[in-house]
């Protein structure tokens, strides 16, 4: 009795000595992003020098290069590129939108962005009648006699109520990834979309269509929440309204692009890999600071914390850029086929895709107990104002690893600012503050040391 | 005891009742707030209509004129100004600073912006040699024979490493308030100071300071963080570098101002008051947005929030715009003289001025039974983020009621961002982001809220 009494006195003692070590080892790496953090730096280069970068754009391939040379310049053990084809969509030149025959305003420009992917109008541009749907049921109720030949407008608002933002996206944005298929089923010749915009105000905001098979690829704009509004209470009482829009996009052959790949070999478990990763593309409105230039360099970050640290990790860590999430994922595709291929051990994967705004938590999906281990070390984050640690989680680049059982790791920071800026003309590097930004890579890289040290 | 249990049982159900109710009045009214709040437009009218409102201006007449106003047409019961008497300081239009004589730079213009209630240096400006010390202890160090005829360049950095950006600015804010008459009292003929930044950047921050009595007033400057790095780097090897600044600031005669009171009576205690405010008045750099518009227009929220969802409060619910907290607290005086004269009874007093950020939480000053009955309630705040309920807080305006055992609560936004704004030309409208502070008008309605059910 005595000596298991000792025993467990002896374990607690290490385990509170442990937690103590942990607390202190987190401190630093706090410490040393509030001091002497680097993403900021690198941020302001990806955006203002490189700036937006779709897919096979040539700022994605210069910001291909950029990480690759970052990695590079830090002295990290291996950097390295991964080919992979993507889709090459260009916007084009021209983006008009006209409200024509209005009872109250006559014609009124109003501003459009071609969604992404999507087909161009040509320099003939679409002209029709609008018809105002919120949701795909009352686009089947009204059917083709009501929808041929006309101009769908889908104008489902963001929920104000719902304080994660990203749930208020989820119930709205079907209207523009699967909206305007659905509206070409019944017949539609064009698609307006309500932008995804946690606010009323004049900015639109882009984002990826996905056409269906088989069915005709009609053009499709979005316009800003404060025109979205407009335009309906318009046709309360309106019925002759049309709109116009002309679009210049294009779809051209896919390109060759890279991931871009940098990590710190592990000690002890060399095989073990931790990754963290954002993704490189952005949409072409601006120079994608929040969307994702923040997810990039705060990966980056999250290694050279490490070897600012001098922390030598017993595991293998390794950034990710991914290319391609905006309009076909095809790089978080090609990593996890890779991995397999490469029989690659992935113990954890982390990604940051909601922007560069103050840190909240972390959400989980893998296993029960999986799950349970990234819970139990949330006291750890408390001294800085990270306390949501939740079940569910990941992020769209690192989706394709869940299918061989990786647990993946969705970094959480706040989101109440986040749809102001998600892919309009305003995601600059103004819009991101620079201790947000580095607390957000302590964060992750607090998390990844943990995980280092005792495996999920 | 079958009694005795049936009671323990009735009492817990009361409570679980009682609790599911509080949680579904907190619902709605951040739904309210969410959907339809009007602290943004509010704040728009402030910061666009009016501007800066600094003691004793135009424009801070019209700050009271307008929240009278706004509080009549929301129907409050009561509307009330309370007349004090503020100081009058106003910066004048020159403001020039130079680095002379510099060995690296020659001569060098340098963006200064005059201290609140400093005197300005007359058109013959301040010259003199620079002598920079980091806090009183090496001022004192250097003593009279190093300082005398010399200007003193306090440049001492707010602490990046700590996450309560407010504990990082006390620890530097006393070069602000009480440098210059320091630095008088050993001779120097002028004084320089660190703007109290979170950040590295161009833009100095004004801000008060105090003369000591029998000291003579020297006129005294902020330089950015930037400069003052700059400034720094160039005197390590160059004694003979000058400063030349001219300031035309002066204080003018008291002026006679307002704090504005608008009032729900309580349908049961309406003898028991419960306060919440902000200052109306503001530095004169900027449009005064997160200083204090935020915190007013939010006060004004808490009660407007109450109207619109039908709840008649049992005790009696203020919303108090102090004026002159920014240089002088004359407003926050005469509240309580006014108070303990009148034989008034606030069972508590809540202050917003920590700018109109995301709500993290709340801080009480109090007895103990005071703090953990609002401790108790931190649960009912977790669904929406606000996780911080502390003891310890208030705010400047509603100290003075603490000397009548007046438990102050202050409210807690993130503080990650507010050193970038506070005091600056930059602290406009469009800092401050809808959301965040309709959540902080709702969190704050959720506290006075349970206050107004349970007391303190």
């Amino acid at each position: 009795m005595k000596f298991f009494l000792s025993l467990a006195l002896c374990l607690f003692s290490l385990s509170a000595f442990s937690q103590a070590q942990d607390a202190a080892q987190i401190r630093k790496i706090f410490d040393e992003a509030l001091e002497r953090g680097e993403s900021y730096e690198m941020l302001r280069y990806l955006t203002k020098e490189i700036g937006g970068r779709l897919s096979g754009s040539p700022q994605a391939a210069a910001a291909v290069e950029w990480s690759r040379q970052q990695m590079m310049a830090y002295g990290f053990d291996t950097v390295y590129l991964q080919p992979v084809m993507v889709p090459h969509w260009v916007r084009g030149d021209r983006e008009v939108g006209r409200i024509l025959n209005s009872k109250k305003l006559g014609s009124k420009e109003v501003k459009v962005v071609s969604l992404g992917n999507a087909v161009g109008t040509g320099p003939k541009g679409t002209i029709g009648q609008v018809i105002e749907v919120k949701d795909f049921q009352e686009l089947a109720a009204l059917g083709r006699e009501n929808v041929e030949g006309k101009i769908v407008f889908f104008n489902r608002a963001m929920d104000p109520k719902l304080m994660d933002t990203f749930s208020a996206y989820g119930g709205a944005s079907g209207q523009r990834g699967a909206g305007p298929s659905e509206a070409a089923k019944y017949g539609a010749i064009g698609a307006i979309v309500r932008s995804l915009s946690s606010f009323k105000d004049d900015i639109p905001h882009t984002g990826s269509t996905r056409y269906a098979l088989n069915v005709p690829k009609i053009p499709a704009v979005a316009i800003s929440t404060n025109n979205a509004d407009m335009l309906s209470a318009l046709l309360a009482d309106d019925k002759d309204l049309q709109f116009y829009f002309e679009t210049s996009a294009k779809m051209l052959p896919d390109v060759l692009s890279y991931n871009v790949v940098g990590e710190i070999r592990g000690s002890e478990f060399p095989e073990e890999i931790i990754a963290v990763g954002g993704h490189l593309d952005s949409w072409d409105l601006s120079e994608g600071a929040h969307d994702d230039g923040a997810g990039c360099v705060q990966s980056i970050e999250v290694l050279r914390l490490m070897k600012a640290l001098d922390y030598k990790p017993k595991r293998t860590i390794r950034a990710v850029m991914f290319m391609n999430e905006e309009n076909g994922l095809m790089g978080g595709r090609k990593y996890a086929e890779l991995a397999a291929q490469n029989n690659e051990n992935h113990i954890a994967a982390m990604e940051s895709d909601r922007g560069g705004f103050l840190p909240i938590g972390f959400g989980i999906s893998g296993t029960k107990s999986e799950q349970e281990k990234m819970l139990s070390w949330a006291p750890l984050f408390q001294p800085y104002g990270i306390y949501q640690f939740k079940r569910g989680g990941g992020g769209a680049d690192i989706s394709p690893l869940r299918t061989q059982d990786v647990p993946t790791i969705g970094y959480i920071p706040d989101s109440q600012r986040y749809f102001m800026y998600h892919h309009t003309a305003i995601d600059n590097f103004e819009a991101v503050n620079q201790r947000e930004l580095e607390l957000g890579a302590a964060a992750m890289a607090s998390l990844i040391y943990l995980i280092d040290q005792y495996g999920l």
